[in-house]
């Protein structure tokens, strides 16, 4: 087929034809469940989890990862972190007239490599072609379900004492992604951390006991995913600012720049509230997977009732701050 | 809020959650089945249907309705015409810097009031906002999922002399989105026909025997849909030009600006290829529903076999030619 995507490709007539059996459909397969306007699928029993994503991330390509594979990962961990074990995924693309179709075929293989890592199927599609300087390059929405099974998360069981621990650093998504922008003039090693947590999240869930929640970090941060999770359990939560693992080149890169890590994004970190009992089985099990070799226990559940909902900070001085959302811009099209 | 979407907006940090609970929740709701970061809700049983979309329709309003409607009847209507009930759909917001808040609320306003009359939840969603320029005013995403019931079409029974059924006219959407550019000079009083058309298609099935298959008419219009639809199972359709329904002010326009309305797009219209038999029930059914007032026997299926996947058109004069998909550009951004 041609080089670029043309406006025809987006028509819905011979073009788009082409489109998707030449590029979608040789990296997604055919798909026996496909019927031509929706796929069918047998449903699950239980319980099931649906989530949306759109990706708008810039640039397309980034180290560790481009928008394809975080199309994947994002909306994988969305799931996974609400207690689910993912299984199909729908991926709808918006795309700008003159993009390159050697580019769309890397980004299309990289979802269905992250894809078959994480064992979801793409079941459905969509492509829109939009007119040149209507769209930057390419969008994708990726929208999935997963099946919740017997063994579930517990919010409702969250008490005084229970431990807050991070699967790993944090800010490395944010700091690979300003890198790559390089326009900020800034060299570093520092690699997306964008993975797919399902198979670690769901073992966790699988092989301990008192898991009472769990977040995945991304736009806003560490700071940002907390202070919803309190407002929304009714909880106030204090961190310990040293315990916080941060690469050493994040760290350096948030100097010079004037970034907290703390509301950097992430794209393969969850926090996970556990009974404090099983904190050290929690963290064993982390280690033993290289998605969570870095986990590390950050916090505490410091109270519970109707007026907590507070994020506090203990920084190495020992004095304590509190943490609100992030407020104001610090990147835009992170993710 | 402001009157106008900024980049923070889209930064998951304190705006982005004013957004969602100034104009999502307000015309969504909550949701009691809302954690964090993906719906729950229960399984249903048997199989279930997954579709999805992308909308970036020019102009965002027109006669007839506007992309938040629009992203609600079009996702409604590929699982409708699967075979299923409409039960979710998720709602991904791509939103350029700038844009007016009063326009995003009348947009989701819609959509909450097109899924209240389709009898769909929108239970999940996401924004984004990009930086002027990098995409043009909104995008939408929806992904609907749906239940097939025990009673479920049933494509492979399909044989000779089965019944072409059109719900009504075509080329509606087409002609008013093509007059609502403006720019075009053309006045006609044509309203879109974008509707949900769920309601008048479940019932069909559950009072009907004999539908093998149904199809909604989108980008590519009647023609497009039913070559996908002869290639997809091997048969061969001979339409008769004259039984088409068209409205005569979408065939002067055509006339005028030298478009076919076979290949016009449709919003609120669908095929269906019935047994014989059934083709005078279903055309009563059809007939007692608002948007089945104009529906029509506009052909047979000529033939099966391996060799078929032939759309063939019997025009006025009685030659008959074959039809093809739509191939080159005829109208960008239609849906």
């Amino acid at each position: 087929m041609a080089g670029r995507i043309s406006l025809a490709h987006g028509e819905g007539g011979e073009l788009t034809h082409q489109l998707i059996q030449e590029v979608f459909i040789q990296s997604f397969g055919h798909g026996e469940q496909a019927r031509l306007d929706a796929a069918v699928i047998p449903c699950f029993s239980g319980k099931m989890a649906v989530t949306t994503d759109s990706y708008v991330v810039d640039p397309l390509f980034f180290p560790g990862g481009n928008i394809g594979k975080l199309a994947v990962t994002g909306t994988v961990n969305d799931l996974a972190v609400t207690g689910a074990v993912p299984k199909v995924l729908t991926a709808g693309f918006m795309i700008e007239e003159g993009f390159p179709v050697s580019d769309l075929k890397k980004i299309v293989k990289s979802m269905a490599a992250e894809a078959e890592t994480a064992g979801v199927s793409i079941i459905a599609g969509d492509t829109k072609v939009v007119e040149r300087g209507s769209v930057d390059g390419i969008f994708i929405n990726t929208t999935g379900i997963g099946a919740i099974g017997e063994k579930d998360l517990n919010p409702a069981a969250v008490k005084k004492g229970d431990a807050v621990i991070i699967t790993g650093t944090i800010g490395d998504h944010g700091i690979a992604i300003l890198s790559a922008r390089q326009q900020l003039g800034l060299l570093t090693d520092i690699k997306s951390d964008c993975a797919s947590l399902n198979t670690l999240l769901n073992q966790l869930i699988q092989q301990t006991e008192g898991i009472r929640v769990m977040r995945d970090l991304t736009r806003g941060g560490l700071a940002t995913g907390l202070v919803e999770l309190c407002e929304d359990f009714s909880i106030s939560i204090e961190l310990n600012e040293t315990s916080i693992p941060v690469h050493e080149e994040v760290e350096g890169a948030c100097e010079i720049l004037g970034f907290d890590p703390l509301y950097l994004a992430n794209e393969g970190k969850a926090v996970i509230i556990v009974d404090s009992k099983e904190a050290d089985k929690v963290l064993q099990l982390l280690h033993s997977h290289e998605f969570g070799k870095n986990a590390t226990l950050i916090g505490l559940v410091a109270s519970i009732s109707e007026k907590a909902g507070k994020l506090k900070l203990k920084t190495p001085v020992n004095t304590t701050r509190r943490l609100t959302r992030l407020s104001g811009m610090l990147l835009p099209r992170i993710c």
